[in-house]
């Protein structure tokens, strides 16, 4: 990997990097904020997976989390959203498939299985680049994201029992075999046979049988996509409760869908994961 | 004036508003965060000036200001940084004269004196638009900064001695008229009379009998404009100190010129504004 930008921020380093994705066959650029705890010490990992339409500068440029990195001495690792590039399967006239769109699934349909392999992307070949290379405790990780990341947080956590400390979202995309978006995506990336869609869907995960400890998902009333069924909380809500899954659904009046929203309860969040990655 | 957006954070509310503004003769826009204070009694108000090439947008995004205003309880005044429209004299091949660079002087140069009066409008008319129509406490204010709008801060505070209760600025321009950016925009707002730059320039303004109590000062040592000697927070020090005027520069080893830096030290500023404000 190679380091393409650094800059000092509370104290620590935002870093950008470039590398060849063995699993996406395609340069991937990612960034990490590195704590000042991170100059003496290797220092446990958050990982947040972005929404539709992001990359990997969204959340670091509007967050503001990187206060709460420092305070706690955790470093944040920011992915980008799909595989890129001008040989990379797209769908340019839609925000909702293809690049910045991956949905953190591994594609099993063409044109999208060459590169569409974002789950193993964040989950193994991620943490092992960064494992190896920054000063990170190898193995303590968390992880949380918004909408579309939000689901991916959830799906990481739910299919990787044990890899991850703990799990939060941000209005996440919390049913998406039951939603336009999620339709959508599913669809073109994992085929026509919907059974196939459920080991990628957190509420289907959850009936399913996988557990995690805990559970913190933040969402806004007034955030459109609710409203536009996208996000299903409630369906998520529900498949915890039959299966007794722990899970704390703080609905928030009056938010919306924006960085906004996300900076105003990130500090909660930051003070979640510490206490499982201490 | 007529609200456009308002979106929720940290309890409070970030509205965008439009209005014809009399003194830049044009459409203004502007944002506001009011704190969750603001629902029950009217607030001092802290205004930020940004800097080349932003809009009211910049900080309230980038800036991670919110969180500090709602826990002091200020509310924070994001004007544009110059006026705007297609009728509005401007340079489009250059980001540093015209549109998004009116640093915030009067212009008594055609084609700029119908509209550039960005100093008359972030003193006067926009304080006295906002303490009618806002739960603000009329004339409790305070004002700070970045860059441009360092400068612009610094002006205002002292051109109107008594006017603000206190100033801070991030990496100001802190004597144009020594430095290429001031140089530009003073020659064409201003003329080639290079005396009259000078009742717009904070270090001219200090060495000719200009005070207010106190100054905060943060500069990155890293800021690229640092080196290439457009921002000069040197010749302000000297100013200062030959004047008697109390100044608190602190050079931030390391920090560059972006928002990563002003999110940095930002929570010091409204820390040191609230002890004026309050």
């Amino acid at each position: 990997m190679r380091e393409i930008e650094s800059i000092k921020e509370c104290g620590g380093y935002l870093n950008r990097y470039t590398h060849a994705s063995a699993v996406c066959h395609c340069d991937m650029t990612f960034s990490v904020y590195l704590p000042p705890q991170a100059r003496d010490d290797k220092v446990p990992a958050l990982y947040w997976l972005s929404g539709l339409t992001c990359t990997d500068d969204n959340a670091r440029t509007k967050g503001g989390f990187q206060r709460f990195a420092a305070r706690h001495g955790i470093a944040i690792v920011f992915p980008d959203t799909s595989p890129r590039g001008d040989d990379v399967a797209d769908e340019p006239e839609r925000y909702d498939l293809g690049q910045a769109a991956g949905f953190y699934v591994n594609a099993t349909q063409n044109p999208w299985t060459p590169h569409y392999a974002m789950f193993d992307y964040v989950t193994r070949e991620l943490p092992a680049l960064l494992e190896s290379e920054l000063p990170l405790i190898p193995g303590i990780k968390s992880i949380t994201g918004h909408s579309m990341g939000g689901h991916g947080a959830l799906i990481c956590a739910l299919k990787l029992p044990g890899e991850y400390r703990s799990v939060s979202a941000f209005a996440p995309i919390a049913n998406p075999v039951s939603c336009p978006w999620g339709e959508g995506c599913f669809g073109a990336y994992l085929g026509d046979d919907r059974s196939a869609w459920e080991a990628w869907d957190a509420s289907c995960l959850v009936a399913s049988g996988a557990r995690v400890d805990d559970i913190l998902v933040d969402q806004g009333d007034a955030d459109e996509f609710l409203h536009d069924g996208q996000l299903l909380p409630d369906h998520f809500q529900t498949a915890c409760d039959a299966a007794g899954q722990s899970l704390t659904l703080r609905m928030q009046p009056g938010y919306d869908h924006s960085y906004h929203f996300i900076s105003t309860f990130i500090e909660d969040h930051f003070e979640y994961h510490a206490r499982y990655l201490k």
